[in-house]
């Protein structure tokens, strides 16, 4: 017998991999053109706030919104199982790390109340903003139609992962063309990092895609499971998927990118990489306006039994505008990250983000950056 | 004389290189499958407690057994030197760093008492679980008759690297095909790391190989020898040999990956690798029932003039139950490995181990991901 | 519909990731030939320092001439907009790190005076050495013929990134052909990563190009835009423009390797990747004639709203001399860079710069020299 | 002009990148045999000791030579341009790491004692063991007589990179087929890094070639002047031209792997690299019998104008014999070196040194070895 191979290992890239090339024209900056259209709807800025306690609550929805993004409220989080979720907020902020992990084990415990749901996304639309509201696949069924009948404008169904198949014991695996038929809104579905799978969700009718699992700064699902996918790899194949869909069929399917993005540099990477918009934590989860007062948790972090994540010290720097819109004063690529992305469109040569999926990267591991190091090294005290 | 090519190098990768991929499928995590058979033995969980000093006496083997795992005793460490081990394992758990490599030479070479292997194999048989006890080649023939005479029901022959060929001036090679016969329980050999070695030991007649050298955390055979294979690459190559032999012959000797399994997200990576089960060290040696109370030794340590690891502390971090079947109050991936496995299965859409066996990985460096080098940066005081 | 793939990625190579090889001859080191030509120019050493306030003031550019090598005015920095800059550059070199960024920020918001551009050109003509001044794209039409009445002999045009084709509102793109004819002086233009680009600028009739963007100490572009292409790739690329441009129509143009160059050892493989000289900002901004009194900051530092780029502390490390010439008493590669490249050349068997670019050079990433981990666990406390 | 390409770059391994991989046969430790045959002299281990002054004087030499290894003495060091070396070396020791460089620098302009030669060679030869000693090429001719005069066994002519032919004005490059029948002793030369000047050297009359270019310790040749091939792939490349010329001319030159060996792991991969000896520089720096008192430093530390290297403590780890034969009571490989040797060829099923060489060695880089990032995270205080 001849030694024959078990498996073939693919490598796979992260934003710190890779690098953007410039190319043989530079625009300015105020010209390009970043719109992001889901449905009938386009925001101004392409950038999405996650469906996280941290991040998105009624007040800074409406805020984000006016800036020209869109914040997903979590229908399963604290804002629907308590009447005032400051207070609890306030307890997970100041509880020592030793004890917070049992503590949101237990704040999330407590039911999900019905009425708080049509309650929230009615505040978010008297706001006058865009609505967007997130479930898991399990509550998506129950939980639409409430959503919907209180005005939401855009329905979000995720868990770390989601596949247009689920085989389960307990319930009905959900079906989305169903899903489709009875709300009537647009549909973002996600977690997903294969083409193969992305393909499918687009087939049972899906209108767009989140994209990542495990980069994100709250989420030790790699450590627990195994399991994730660096971001540049997942985001170039489930664009592959959507452009490979797209010819087939007529109908374009946005991919968002979710989950790891740190810096102006990532997010530009992330439309390089073929991404027609990012979902953004921890950046947000750092502006006057997060409901986490300067903490960030994932949503994977209160499980009972195999918690996934930890509440991570994000500091507050700045408010979301200063964040998104600069201008800023500091120089490590957290502030004025739509700034960054013009200025970066434009010394790459690209008018529109379709034009920046086309840029040039190039694997180049930032770990080795010459001047990092060398900066480093001299500033030691 | 034109250049000419020394030798190839080939890549090897390692649990930290890799990362999972669901597919398209996902399924409930408690419909998955993880049953591990040996022989006519059944376990419940794909666990084995390695053959060390610091992870398995009687007492944590019957426990080990009660939860569905298995625990291995060497019959050649303290258990068989000592009547009452007990204060030894004292004495090494409060030596000093600089001292205790002296002292664990010393303790090991007091000789093996015969009549304590037969009492250690009853005392875990009057427990009522499966025993396996573990020796190495150069002791198999002398001591596999008194362990199967006191009731053993697996046999275990290992030691750092094991062929079905030895080359010895002292002794007669170890002949697995005669070592068989005269027992008759399986036997389990180990460890090996190629797909040629595994293979030949396949063909000489054993029932389960342990797979890997070198990897573990209290081992140094790395820096001492040059010698260790990721295991990753180790287990694809032996699983390889796996299938191979399977289809040529239609036996099925499972894969066991034996060292550096630190996580569940490991553990999930030793089945995507190709594995049938694993043995774990250092995660059991965490245990409030190990005997090493919070500190581990590997068994090449002891050696005397060319020792091969370190005694290091590894702490107590919980309840055996609790580190293999939660629930889990910390998020690193350290407690409820089972519970992990499972979902990492339903995640991956894989239903039995087999199906697991078969799940995508890519190649992807975690020192790279991002939200960790985030996260640090954000911890500091 | 199968899977196809979104988009290739290239990896590309830094200084610390490449070693240079021996060849089978050696030469002594003083028999080397490293003078640098341009246009009618020719330097004794291929050595450029950095259009920045903290490299190049008068004197220093005096200094430099006067030892083989040529500095760069930055004809838009503090040296065109203060009639005493000293007094700037004390405040910068005293303020806090938190402040300094804002402070950069204002004092860069001063307008530049154009009569202050003759008068520091005629100094450095009246010192008797070449004179260099650069401008950035947008101001190179209205400050060139002032630079060139005033007597400047070699002209920069210089920013992030410059390519032939620039898309603007607000101005006419710069046409190189035109500026080339109204002042009659050598142009350099920089920077530049791409083979394609830089075929474009050499065709558009440029004399000189810089190479390299991101890679300095004081520059953050890859942090904030996510550009960036490690030296030794993006050097081998526009050599590639620059051979291939040079048998196609005759003329040489050379290709300056501008950023990220710490020490002989990567000054060295800059050449080995193609260079025909290099800009050096760190290592001269670290000599007693420095204007940056031990600083050093980026010209993208100051910008507005997106700021790419910190103040270091470098340090004051010796005369220019000793850094370019030596004699050094250190060994970790920061002093005698001329007498490093003559060593290198000579142990690799180069007499000339071209002779150099042929050298062999490894993939070796120095993170793993055996020697200095060895090293450094040794020197501990 | 379509995109062309300046410069192919091959990626290149050093200890820390590779592993070797058990086989199919193991052997006991006891059979192996690691004779070392240079012309018709015959070492018990194949281990030379570094011709630097803090590895090699007179008592030191004579005391390997009793274990059956082979000391190389400077005659351009210490030895040979002080009557008494003992009072610099104390001096050395005890300079502070700001003023050591200028001190070497100093100690090593005083004249080399043409007198001393002999005597140094004498006393060794009286210690009734094999002589070898070292020059540099451009001295070989004048001292190559002396020393043969005085009963030198083996000569070493050693630089940084020696080629068989070197471009001077100030001397005639060395030839070895003349310097060979000028003192009919075997002549080893070095250093050396790739199959084509290996070839080259074979083809000059040479009986042994060092191998290595910057990996030591003690050097920074590769911040310098960039220079430098990790090991594994030197040793290979260098091997390969060493079998080539054996099959076309019968003649067996053997390869001494020189630099970069901190454990016996690194010794183990140099043999399974190709080499069959090794020379040890910083390991037989840490004994008791070195003339460094726990100090070391290269040969290139001391220049004039251009150091490469540094003096850095090294310890004082034991006897020579502890060394190199143990035993040993530490676990991090640094002790025992032959043991350790002895035990990786009977796991790895190697009779021979020649049989070592063809060993299966895998890519593996060592930075990501499981077990110690755990076992570092658990020792944290």
């Amino acid at each position: 017998m001849g030694a024959s191979k078990f498996k073939d290992l693919r490598r796979a890239y992260g934003f710190d991999d890779v690098a953007l090339v410039p190319g043989d024209v530079t625009i300015n900056p105020e010209q390009t053109d970043i719109d992001f259209h889901l449905g009938d709807f386009a925001l101004s800025m392409p950038v999405l706030a996650s469906a996280m306690d941290a991040v998105v609550d009624v007040p800074s929805a409406i805020s984000l919104g006016k800036l020209g993004g869109l914040g997903v409220l979590n229908l399963e989080g604290l804002q629907t199982r308590y009447e005032n979720p400051e207070d609890v907020l306030l307890e997970i902020t100041q509880a020592s790390n030793e004890s917070v992990t049992g503590l949101l084990q237990r704040v999330y415990s407590e039911p999900i109340k019905e009425n708080l749901i049509g309650d929230r996304i009615k505040a978010i639309k008297a706001g006058g903003v865009i609505c967007a509201a997130s479930v898991t696949p399990a509550n998506a069924k129950r939980f639409a139609p409430i959503a919907a009948e209180a005005g939401m404008d855009i329905f979000v169904v995720q868990s770390t992962v989601t596949t247009a198949s689920h085989i389960s014991r307990s319930y009905r695996g959900l079906i989305f063309s169903e899903l489709s038929q009875s709300i009537r809104v647009p549909i973002i579905v996600g977690n997903c990092v294969s083409y193969s799978a992305a393909l499918k969700l687009m087939e049972a009718g899906i209108d767009g895609l989140l994209v990542g699992v495990g980069p994100g700064a709250a989420c030790t699902t790699r450590e627990v499971l195994g399991i994730g996918v660096p971001q540049v790899t997942t985001t170039m194949d489930c664009a592959a998927a959507r452009d490979d869909y797209f010819r087939a069929t007529g109908k374009y399917v946005p991919i968002i990118t979710d989950g790891g993005i740190r810096t102006g540099g990532d997010l530009c990477k992330a439309f390089a990489s073929g991404a027609d918009a990012v979902m953004l934590g921890s950046n947000l989860a750092q502006a006057q306006e997060a409901p986490g007062r300067g903490y960030h948790w994932g949503m994977a972090t209160p499980h009972a039994a195999l918690p996934r994540g930890t509440r991570i010290k994000v500091g507050i720097r700045g408010s979301l505008e200063q964040i998104l819109l600069g201008p800023s004063t500091v120089t490590d690529g957290t502030k004025n990250l739509i700034g960054a992305l013009r200025t970066s469109m434009g010394t790459c040569g690209a008018l529109t983000i379709k034009d920046m999926q086309r840029v040039e990267m190039v694997i180049a591991p930032s770990i080795k950056t010459e001047g990092k190091l060398f900066q480093l090294s001299q500033n030691l005290p």
